[in-house]
């Protein structure tokens, strides 16, 4: 059942022949396939056909992935494979294997920020427990607490940020959402989803609106199908009518995540979030953005500091459709993000607590 | 060629046989076909499909349509059949005929008001010649005028709102509009698009920015095809992008149809003109309602007043996709209209001029 399943996990029924499970998100919302990958090229194939998508979820993918390889092609004495003479003692080989296969694993989606981070993370501990003169099985069992650690703090962190946000909920509330920064695109959760699993755990009674978020429909094939599939009262609708339903005063409060938040509080996410936020002021409804501090980047003073992807054209013209829905060679304006002004958020909520956007530049790096 | 071609027209190479010419609409993006509709079936069928579609485009072509059906069935004699016996005058046996056929014409969409209204006027006509005791030939010519007028008024109306819109157009301005209220809504011109056609036909450089238009894609279909077609430079862009476009400086004026507009300036149109509104107050776009005063109702105090009508939600999760986008049965927020507050608009244009939306309450009912 898919509120008893991690988007991804590590399984351990043999502790030496690990591997990665996760839900088959190509499949959603007509099934939920959880498939296993126990090497190299079925995560990294994983990762690039997005069966695991969402930043945080390929980033604890990847870990536990590495983990996996490194484990299993050292039970099954393959870790040697790449090296062309058999040089070297069983701990220096085993991290030449590792740093290859997380080389590989890591250029799945090269602008995946989680994602080389999380290899980086893994490769470091390796490279440490080596240095530090431990044995191949030492460094294995670091890889895994690594690993391990990871996929943890990526619930705790969602967990602490659904505490905060659910504080803002009362029961009956009427719940704006937009794209998925849903448990989907973490191990469990989610971002902006996880003040509305908290809610509904608690048993308080909310209703979700999602929007379907065009072009490529996150919001009606993936947190429609999770948020209906973990039980709570889950309505769809087209972009372009979240004014209407505002006006209606069914929308008691607004969730979204993000993908970054600038130092003076602006914060880039899913084209079609800053429309909501200045909607949302026009008819008074909250605008929260769930944003884990890894976030936020103090680096980049302003939303203007932050470059937008334009992606192709066909996404809006032809992608999900049986037929193109628009003249052949028409021009499309298709950018991935928007940058929603600081001054159109409520609030911003991290693992760390609520915070006004205007005081993030009060924040120590310490902090974040 | 599409920019030659009238969206609907009478043929009379043969004025004993005339017939309706129209451009099939559900067969565009893709492909320009014209259809020839010669009887009552075809025209039913026509406005069923959405082969002809847009309220004043149904009734010019119900108008054209039942002077069609009148003058062919009096030419093959085919205009007795639905007497049950062979009773009456020439003209009293026309009569009865055009009256069930214009019955079962008004019929094929019963909600649209041009529909009926179109029909209303050619059957008065009819009527009225009948009573002055005119012979069945007057009465088909009578029939001829008023639809051949129904139809250059249309395109007189249109080409009006042109003129007072393109005033409002400087060169190399970019355009944003939304859904259609294009050529394709009309005979020629449409209302919204009418002042970029006549800016067109002027040498002006602009530039046209299309919203989709979600669930229907209207604005993907229909307007940037129409658009494309007549050389003006057009892009295609998803409903939810609009506010990062007008945020980029490339907007200079915003143009949309409507379908209603109350005393006070409120606005019916298609769903997503509100929130198009709100984010152009925010970004300093002025925002025009382009209104025949035929959609001007100053029996309805305000937008409050107008019932919304919801369509089914397969419209949003299935239609157009090659499989399901969203999980089965989920709930779905779909009106097919909603309301722009009169404080958003900057101008109302009609055939008659441009006015406030707060000065119509001023006008008297024989202005509009």
């Amino acid at each position: 059942m898919f509120s008893d399943t991690d988007t991804v996990k590590l399984i351990e029924d043999d502790p030496g022949s690990p591997c990665v499970e996760a839900i088959d998100q190509t499949k959603l919302p007509s099934e939920l396939t959880l498939v296993r990958l126990y090497e190299t090229g079925a995560i990294v194939d994983a990762i690039k056909r997005l069966v695991v998508r969402g930043a945080p979820a390929i980033g604890v993918c990847a870990a536990l992935g590495l983990y996996v390889v490194a484990r299993r092609g050292y039970t099954e004495g393959t870790y040697r494979d790449h090296m062309l003479q058999d040089a070297g003692s069983e701990s220096e080989v085993l991290l030449g294997f590792v740093r290859k296969q997380g080389l590989i694993i890591s250029e799945s989606r090269p602008t995946a920020v989680n994602l080389s981070w999380a290899i980086d993370r893994m490769l470091g501990v390796a490279a440490r427990l080596y240095e530090d003169g431990c044995s191949a099985s030492r460094i294995l069992d670091g890889m895994h607490d690594e690993a391990v650690t990871i996929y943890h703090e990526d619930i705790d962190v969602c967990r602490r940020i659904g505490e905060y946000g659910v504080g803002l909920i009362r029961d009956g509330f009427g719940i704006l959402t937009h794209c998925n920064a849903g448990r989907l695109a973490t191990v469990r959760y989610g971002t902006a989803t996880a003040p509305m699993y908290l809610a509904a755990e608690r048993g308080m009674d909310i209703r979700v609106y999602c929007d379907e978020t065009r072009p490529l429909l996150q919001g009606a094939r993936l947190t429609a199908y999770e948020l209906s599939a973990a039980g709570i009262d889950t309505t769809l609708l087209c972009d372009n009518m979240s004014a209407s339903l505002m006006k209606t005063g069914t929308v008691d409060a607004i969730f979204v995540g993000c993908d970054r938040v600038a130092a003076n509080g602006d914060v880039a996410n899913k084209i079609g979030t800053s429309a909501l936020a200045v909607l949302a002021g026009r008819y008074g409804v909250p605008f929260y953005v769930c944003a884990p501090t890894s976030t936020i980047d103090l680096c980049t003073p302003t939303g203007e500091d932050i470059v937008i992807e334009q992606r192709d054209g066909s996404e809006v013209t032809g992608l999900w459709y049986e037929k193109p829905m628009a003249p052949e060679g028409i021009g499309v304006y298709n950018p991935a993000f928007d940058v929603t002004d600081h001054s159109d958020i409520t609030a911003i909520i991290t693992e760390n607590g609520v915070i006004k956007p205007g005081d993030l530049n009060k924040l120590n790096y310490e902090d974040i």
